[in-house]
Protein backbone atom coordinates (compact mmCIF):
# COMPACT_ATOMS: atom_id res chain seq x y z
CA UNK A 1 0.00 0.00 0.00
CA UNK A 2 1.20 3.77 -0.52
CA UNK A 3 0.94 5.47 2.79
CA UNK A 4 0.77 9.59 1.74
CA UNK A 5 2.67 11.39 4.22
CA UNK A 6 1.67 14.95 3.80
CA UNK A 7 -1.71 13.92 4.25
CA UNK A 8 -1.98 12.37 7.67
CA UNK A 9 -2.45 13.77 11.06
CA UNK A 10 1.30 13.81 13.11
CA UNK A 11 0.41 10.99 15.36
CA UNK A 12 -0.47 8.24 12.54
CA UNK A 13 3.00 9.34 11.11
CA UNK A 14 4.63 8.82 13.95
CA UNK A 15 3.09 5.34 14.35
CA UNK A 16 4.20 4.49 10.54
CA UNK A 17 7.79 5.24 11.27
CA UNK A 18 7.54 3.80 14.43
CA UNK A 19 6.90 0.80 13.59
CA UNK A 20 9.48 0.45 10.63
CA UNK A 21 12.10 2.52 11.62
CA UNK A 22 13.48 -0.45 13.39
CA UNK A 23 14.86 -1.45 15.81
CA UNK A 24 16.09 1.71 17.33
CA UNK A 25 18.70 2.06 20.00
CA UNK A 26 17.74 4.34 23.15
CA UNK A 27 19.39 6.99 24.53
CA UNK A 28 18.62 7.08 28.34
CA UNK A 29 19.43 11.03 29.21
CA UNK A 30 20.21 12.88 31.85
CA UNK A 31 20.05 16.19 32.84
CA UNK A 32 19.45 18.64 35.87
CA UNK A 33 17.46 21.65 36.05
CA UNK A 34 18.69 25.17 36.78
CA UNK A 35 17.75 24.48 40.18
CA UNK A 36 20.03 21.39 40.10
CA UNK A 37 17.32 18.89 39.91
CA UNK A 38 18.11 15.95 37.70
CA UNK A 39 15.62 14.59 35.51
CA UNK A 40 16.04 10.72 33.48
CA UNK A 41 14.20 9.76 30.83
CA UNK A 42 14.18 7.67 27.49
CA UNK A 43 14.57 8.33 24.07
CA UNK A 44 14.58 6.53 20.96
CA UNK A 45 15.04 8.54 18.09
CA UNK A 46 18.79 8.50 18.60
CA UNK A 47 22.14 7.83 17.08
CA UNK A 48 25.77 8.75 16.51
CA UNK A 49 26.04 11.08 13.93
CA UNK A 50 30.21 11.83 14.09
CA UNK A 51 33.65 9.88 15.38
CA UNK A 52 35.52 13.34 14.23
CA UNK A 53 34.22 14.85 16.19
CA UNK A 54 32.79 12.86 18.81
CA UNK A 55 28.68 13.30 18.62
CA UNK A 56 25.62 12.10 19.24
CA UNK A 57 22.10 13.14 19.02
CA UNK A 58 18.58 12.26 20.08
CA UNK A 59 14.93 13.55 19.49
CA UNK A 60 12.94 14.78 22.40
CA UNK A 61 9.31 15.04 20.55
CA UNK A 62 7.12 17.00 22.14
CA UNK A 63 3.57 15.51 23.70
CA UNK A 64 0.16 15.55 22.41
CA UNK A 65 -0.43 18.96 23.31
CA UNK A 66 2.86 20.32 21.83
CA UNK A 67 4.67 20.95 25.10
CA UNK A 68 8.53 20.20 24.75
CA UNK A 69 9.56 17.81 27.80
CA UNK A 70 11.94 18.54 30.56
CA UNK A 71 15.23 17.35 29.17
CA UNK A 72 14.98 20.16 26.97
CA UNK A 73 13.99 22.90 29.12
CA UNK A 74 17.24 21.64 31.02
CA UNK A 75 19.00 20.99 28.57
CA UNK A 76 18.58 24.72 27.71
CA UNK A 77 19.96 25.76 30.79
CA UNK A 78 22.76 23.26 31.96
CA UNK A 79 23.93 22.49 28.88
CA UNK A 80 25.05 19.08 29.78
CA UNK A 81 23.70 15.71 29.84
CA UNK A 82 24.78 11.83 30.50
CA UNK A 83 23.30 9.46 27.56
CA UNK A 84 23.08 5.13 29.00
CA UNK A 85 22.69 2.97 26.76
CA UNK A 86 20.27 -0.05 27.78
CA UNK A 87 21.13 -3.20 28.69
CA UNK A 88 17.91 -6.07 29.20
CA UNK A 89 18.50 -5.80 33.09
CA UNK A 90 17.49 -2.11 33.46
CA UNK A 91 14.03 -2.21 30.60
CA UNK A 92 11.40 -2.17 33.72
CA UNK A 93 14.00 1.33 35.39
CA UNK A 94 13.88 2.96 31.96
CA UNK A 95 10.19 2.14 31.28
CA UNK A 96 9.33 3.88 34.89
CA UNK A 97 11.33 6.88 33.89
CA UNK A 98 8.85 7.76 30.51
CA UNK A 99 5.95 8.24 32.99
CA UNK A 100 5.03 12.07 33.12
CA UNK A 101 6.34 13.44 36.42
CA UNK A 102 5.97 17.15 37.34
CA UNK A 103 9.75 19.21 36.54
CA UNK A 104 10.33 19.07 39.89
CA UNK A 105 10.20 15.08 40.95
CA UNK A 106 13.12 13.14 40.23
CA UNK A 107 12.74 10.10 37.97
CA UNK A 108 16.19 8.78 39.69
CA UNK A 109 14.03 8.58 42.80
CA UNK A 110 10.54 7.57 41.52
CA UNK A 111 12.48 4.31 39.61
CA UNK A 112 14.34 3.66 42.71
CA UNK A 113 17.96 3.97 40.46
CA UNK A 114 21.13 3.92 41.90
CA UNK A 115 22.81 7.33 40.71
CA UNK A 116 26.75 8.05 41.02
CA UNK A 117 29.07 11.51 40.27
CA UNK A 118 29.59 11.98 36.79
CA UNK A 119 33.41 12.78 35.78
CA UNK A 120 33.07 15.87 33.56
CA UNK A 121 29.34 17.04 33.42
CA UNK A 122 26.97 17.68 36.45
CA UNK A 123 23.74 15.36 36.00
CA UNK A 124 24.19 12.58 37.42
CA UNK A 125 24.85 9.12 35.82
CA UNK A 126 23.13 5.42 36.18
CA UNK A 127 24.99 3.26 38.58
CA UNK A 128 23.83 0.23 36.96
CA UNK A 129 24.51 1.39 33.49
CA UNK A 130 27.20 -0.74 31.67
CA UNK A 131 27.49 2.31 29.02
CA UNK A 132 27.27 5.97 30.24
CA UNK A 133 28.41 8.86 27.60
CA UNK A 134 29.16 12.10 29.45
CA UNK A 135 28.17 15.04 26.43
CA UNK A 136 27.97 18.89 26.42
CA UNK A 137 25.23 20.58 24.59
CA UNK A 138 26.39 21.26 20.62
CA UNK A 139 22.82 22.61 19.37
CA UNK A 140 18.98 21.99 19.61
CA UNK A 141 17.38 22.18 15.92
CA UNK A 142 13.32 22.62 16.33
CA UNK A 143 11.32 21.13 13.70
CA UNK A 144 7.50 21.92 12.96
CA UNK A 145 5.01 23.11 15.63
CA UNK A 146 2.81 21.61 17.92
CA UNK A 147 2.26 17.66 18.76
CA UNK A 148 5.05 15.77 17.41
CA UNK A 149 7.13 18.50 16.25
CA UNK A 150 10.86 17.84 17.51
CA UNK A 151 14.04 19.24 19.44
CA UNK A 152 17.14 17.77 17.56
CA UNK A 153 19.44 17.39 20.00
CA UNK A 154 23.25 17.46 18.92
CA UNK A 155 25.77 16.23 21.64
CA UNK A 156 29.27 16.59 21.55
CA UNK A 157 31.16 13.51 23.51
CA UNK A 158 33.55 13.93 26.14
CA UNK A 159 34.20 10.71 27.54
CA UNK A 160 32.59 7.47 28.12
CA UNK A 161 32.12 4.89 31.36
CA UNK A 162 32.36 1.56 30.12
CA UNK A 163 31.90 -1.70 32.76
CA UNK A 164 34.80 -3.29 32.34
CA UNK A 165 33.08 -6.81 32.02
CA UNK A 166 31.65 -5.62 28.52
CA UNK A 167 34.71 -5.16 27.08
CA UNK A 168 37.09 -7.02 25.12
CA UNK A 169 40.37 -6.44 23.51
CA UNK A 170 39.99 -3.45 25.68
CA UNK A 171 39.04 -1.07 22.73
CA UNK A 172 35.74 -2.31 21.87
CA UNK A 173 32.49 -3.74 23.68
CA UNK A 174 31.02 -7.23 23.17
CA UNK A 175 27.20 -7.47 22.29
CA UNK A 176 26.20 -10.57 24.12
CA UNK A 177 28.24 -8.88 27.46
CA UNK A 178 26.43 -5.64 26.88
CA UNK A 179 22.61 -7.27 26.04
CA UNK A 180 21.30 -3.80 25.08
CA UNK A 181 17.71 -3.71 24.02
CA UNK A 182 16.48 -1.82 20.63
CA UNK A 183 12.95 -0.11 20.64
CA UNK A 184 10.30 -1.22 18.43
CA UNK A 185 6.48 -0.14 17.42
CA UNK A 186 4.10 0.39 20.42
CA UNK A 187 5.05 -1.38 23.51
CA UNK A 188 7.08 -3.41 21.76
CA UNK A 189 11.01 -4.33 22.39
CA UNK A 190 13.44 -6.17 20.89
CA UNK A 191 16.47 -8.35 22.53
CA UNK A 192 20.17 -8.54 20.93
CA UNK A 193 20.56 -12.44 21.85
CA UNK A 194 19.78 -13.37 18.31
CA UNK A 195 22.91 -11.92 16.14
CA UNK A 196 24.76 -13.34 13.20
CA UNK A 197 27.73 -12.28 11.00
CA UNK A 198 28.03 -10.77 7.40
CA UNK A 199 31.90 -9.86 6.40
CA UNK A 200 31.68 -6.77 4.61
CA UNK A 201 32.84 -7.01 1.16
CA UNK B 1 36.88 2.26 32.50
CA UNK B 2 36.93 5.79 31.61
CA UNK B 3 37.54 6.20 27.47
CA UNK B 4 38.16 9.97 27.07
CA UNK B 5 36.52 10.87 23.82
CA UNK B 6 38.28 13.94 23.33
CA UNK B 7 41.96 11.99 22.89
CA UNK B 8 41.24 8.65 20.66
CA UNK B 9 41.82 8.81 16.79
CA UNK B 10 38.38 8.74 14.77
CA UNK B 11 38.95 5.03 14.14
CA UNK B 12 38.88 4.39 17.73
CA UNK B 13 35.88 6.50 18.38
CA UNK B 14 34.42 4.79 16.05
CA UNK B 15 34.48 1.04 16.93
CA UNK B 16 33.91 2.39 20.67
CA UNK B 17 30.59 3.82 20.11
CA UNK B 18 29.56 1.47 16.83
CA UNK B 19 29.81 -0.89 19.56
CA UNK B 20 27.67 0.79 22.23
CA UNK B 21 25.10 2.60 20.42
CA UNK B 22 23.30 -0.67 19.50
CA UNK B 23 20.99 -2.04 18.19
CA UNK B 24 20.63 0.56 14.91
CA UNK B 25 17.99 0.52 12.30
CA UNK B 26 20.02 0.48 8.61
CA UNK B 27 18.66 3.09 6.02
CA UNK B 28 19.15 1.17 2.69
CA UNK B 29 19.11 4.45 0.67
CA UNK B 30 19.07 4.88 -3.23
CA UNK B 31 19.67 7.77 -4.96
CA UNK B 32 20.72 8.66 -8.91
CA UNK B 33 23.64 11.15 -9.48
CA UNK B 34 23.34 14.17 -12.51
CA UNK B 35 24.17 11.73 -14.68
CA UNK B 36 21.01 9.29 -14.09
CA UNK B 37 23.02 6.50 -12.79
CA UNK B 38 21.79 4.83 -9.48
CA UNK B 39 23.66 3.84 -6.45
CA UNK B 40 22.53 1.91 -3.24
CA UNK B 41 24.06 2.04 0.29
CA UNK B 42 23.70 1.18 3.76
CA UNK B 43 23.69 3.61 6.77
CA UNK B 44 23.49 2.46 10.18
CA UNK B 45 23.63 6.23 11.57
CA UNK B 46 20.12 6.40 10.97
CA UNK B 47 16.82 7.00 12.49
CA UNK B 48 13.64 9.59 12.45
CA UNK B 49 13.67 13.03 13.94
CA UNK B 50 10.11 14.55 13.43
CA UNK B 51 6.75 13.35 12.56
CA UNK B 52 5.01 16.56 11.89
CA UNK B 53 6.93 17.32 9.58
CA UNK B 54 7.69 14.09 8.56
CA UNK B 55 11.66 13.50 8.59
CA UNK B 56 14.31 11.12 9.13
CA UNK B 57 17.91 11.45 9.33
CA UNK B 58 20.91 9.38 8.03
CA UNK B 59 24.79 9.59 8.20
CA UNK B 60 27.50 8.79 5.34
CA UNK B 61 30.50 9.34 6.84
CA UNK B 62 33.62 9.90 5.36
CA UNK B 63 36.05 6.99 4.51
CA UNK B 64 39.30 6.44 6.01
CA UNK B 65 40.79 9.18 3.25
CA UNK B 66 38.19 11.84 4.10
CA UNK B 67 36.07 11.49 0.96
CA UNK B 68 32.70 11.64 1.00
CA UNK B 69 30.40 8.98 -0.23
CA UNK B 70 28.71 8.65 -3.79
CA UNK B 71 25.28 8.81 -1.67
CA UNK B 72 26.06 12.61 -0.54
CA UNK B 73 27.33 13.79 -4.21
CA UNK B 74 24.42 12.12 -5.73
CA UNK B 75 22.08 14.03 -2.90
CA UNK B 76 23.74 17.17 -3.45
CA UNK B 77 23.41 16.84 -7.29
CA UNK B 78 19.59 15.70 -7.24
CA UNK B 79 18.08 16.28 -4.09
CA UNK B 80 16.29 13.16 -3.90
CA UNK B 81 16.38 9.66 -2.26
CA UNK B 82 14.32 6.50 -1.29
CA UNK B 83 14.76 4.82 2.16
CA UNK B 84 14.55 1.28 3.02
CA UNK B 85 14.06 -1.08 5.66
CA UNK B 86 16.20 -3.90 5.48
CA UNK B 87 14.18 -7.09 6.39
CA UNK B 88 16.74 -10.28 6.82
CA UNK B 89 16.10 -11.54 3.68
CA UNK B 90 17.56 -8.69 2.55
CA UNK B 91 20.95 -8.80 4.76
CA UNK B 92 22.87 -10.58 2.01
CA UNK B 93 22.04 -8.19 -0.74
CA UNK B 94 22.28 -4.95 1.06
CA UNK B 95 25.79 -6.23 2.52
CA UNK B 96 26.69 -6.10 -0.89
CA UNK B 97 25.73 -2.85 -2.26
CA UNK B 98 28.08 -1.87 1.03
CA UNK B 99 30.91 -2.51 -1.30
CA UNK B 100 33.47 0.30 -2.83
CA UNK B 101 32.58 0.28 -6.52
CA UNK B 102 33.12 3.56 -8.82
CA UNK B 103 30.72 5.92 -8.80
CA UNK B 104 29.38 4.74 -12.86
CA UNK B 105 28.84 1.21 -11.33
CA UNK B 106 25.37 0.92 -9.93
CA UNK B 107 25.03 -0.97 -6.90
CA UNK B 108 21.55 -2.90 -8.11
CA UNK B 109 23.61 -4.18 -11.07
CA UNK B 110 26.65 -5.44 -9.32
CA UNK B 111 24.72 -7.13 -6.11
CA UNK B 112 21.41 -8.47 -9.32
CA UNK B 113 18.48 -6.56 -7.22
CA UNK B 114 15.66 -6.06 -8.55
CA UNK B 115 14.19 -2.32 -8.91
CA UNK B 116 11.05 -0.60 -9.60
CA UNK B 117 10.17 3.61 -10.75
CA UNK B 118 9.22 5.34 -7.65
CA UNK B 119 6.07 6.95 -7.28
CA UNK B 120 7.18 10.90 -6.59
CA UNK B 121 10.73 10.69 -6.59
CA UNK B 122 13.61 9.52 -9.55
CA UNK B 123 15.78 7.21 -7.94
CA UNK B 124 14.50 3.61 -8.24
CA UNK B 125 13.14 1.36 -5.15
CA UNK B 126 14.22 -2.12 -4.22
CA UNK B 127 11.43 -3.93 -5.08
CA UNK B 128 11.45 -6.65 -2.32
CA UNK B 129 11.89 -3.79 0.40
CA UNK B 130 8.95 -4.36 2.52
CA UNK B 131 9.15 -0.47 3.50
CA UNK B 132 10.55 2.14 1.05
CA UNK B 133 10.47 5.80 2.16
CA UNK B 134 10.41 8.45 -0.36
CA UNK B 135 12.05 11.39 0.66
CA UNK B 136 13.47 14.82 -0.51
CA UNK B 137 16.67 16.49 0.55
CA UNK B 138 16.22 18.47 3.63
CA UNK B 139 19.56 19.47 4.56
CA UNK B 140 23.26 17.94 4.66
CA UNK B 141 25.30 19.18 7.90
CA UNK B 142 28.70 18.37 7.65
CA UNK B 143 30.54 17.51 11.00
CA UNK B 144 34.29 18.19 10.87
CA UNK B 145 36.87 17.03 8.22
CA UNK B 146 39.28 14.10 7.25
CA UNK B 147 38.16 10.82 7.69
CA UNK B 148 35.54 9.75 10.11
CA UNK B 149 33.89 13.30 9.61
CA UNK B 150 30.42 13.14 8.62
CA UNK B 151 27.26 14.51 6.39
CA UNK B 152 23.98 14.51 8.86
CA UNK B 153 21.19 14.16 5.91
CA UNK B 154 17.95 15.56 7.00
CA UNK B 155 15.51 14.05 4.40
CA UNK B 156 11.62 15.01 4.18
CA UNK B 157 9.46 12.08 3.76
CA UNK B 158 6.34 12.55 0.85
CA UNK B 159 5.48 8.86 1.03
CA UNK B 160 5.65 4.95 2.05
CA UNK B 161 5.54 2.11 0.22
CA UNK B 162 4.38 -0.56 2.58
CA UNK B 163 4.62 -4.16 1.50
CA UNK B 164 0.02 -5.54 2.46
CA UNK B 165 1.19 -8.30 4.05
CA UNK B 166 3.44 -6.42 6.89
CA UNK B 167 0.30 -4.08 7.89
CA UNK B 168 -1.71 -4.84 10.55
CA UNK B 169 -5.00 -2.69 10.87
CA UNK B 170 -4.59 -0.57 8.10
CA UNK B 171 -2.56 1.48 10.40
CA UNK B 172 0.73 -0.08 11.72
CA UNK B 173 3.57 -2.50 10.55
CA UNK B 174 3.99 -5.53 12.60
CA UNK B 175 7.56 -5.99 13.71
CA UNK B 176 7.30 -10.30 13.32
CA UNK B 177 6.12 -9.84 9.64
CA UNK B 178 8.53 -6.77 9.29
CA UNK B 179 11.31 -8.99 10.26
CA UNK B 180 14.04 -6.17 10.27
CA UNK B 181 17.79 -6.81 11.28
CA UNK B 182 19.40 -4.40 13.22
CA UNK B 183 23.43 -3.26 13.46
CA UNK B 184 25.91 -3.60 15.82
CA UNK B 185 29.71 -3.35 16.17
CA UNK B 186 32.01 -4.93 13.68
CA UNK B 187 30.10 -7.23 11.03
CA UNK B 188 27.52 -8.43 13.74
CA UNK B 189 23.58 -7.71 13.35
CA UNK B 190 20.47 -8.82 15.24
CA UNK B 191 17.46 -10.45 14.34
CA UNK B 192 14.63 -8.39 15.67
CA UNK B 193 12.86 -11.74 16.27
CA UNK B 194 13.24 -12.43 20.24
CA UNK B 195 11.25 -9.74 21.06
CA UNK B 196 9.39 -8.30 24.37
CA UNK B 197 6.51 -5.99 25.67
CA UNK B 198 6.73 -3.54 28.49
CA UNK B 199 3.41 -1.17 29.09
CA UNK B 200 4.18 2.58 29.44
CA UNK B 201 3.78 3.59 32.77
Amino acid sequence: MLVDFTALPARDVYRWMTTTITPRPIAWVSTISAEGGPNLAPFSFFNGISSNPPMLMFVPVNNREGVPKDTVRNLEATKEMVVHIVSADLAAAMNQTAALLPPEESEFDFAGIAQVPSTRVKPPRVAGARVAFECTLHSITKLGEGPGASNVVFASILCAHVADDVVVDGNRVDPGKLDAIGRLGGDAYCFTRDRFEVERP
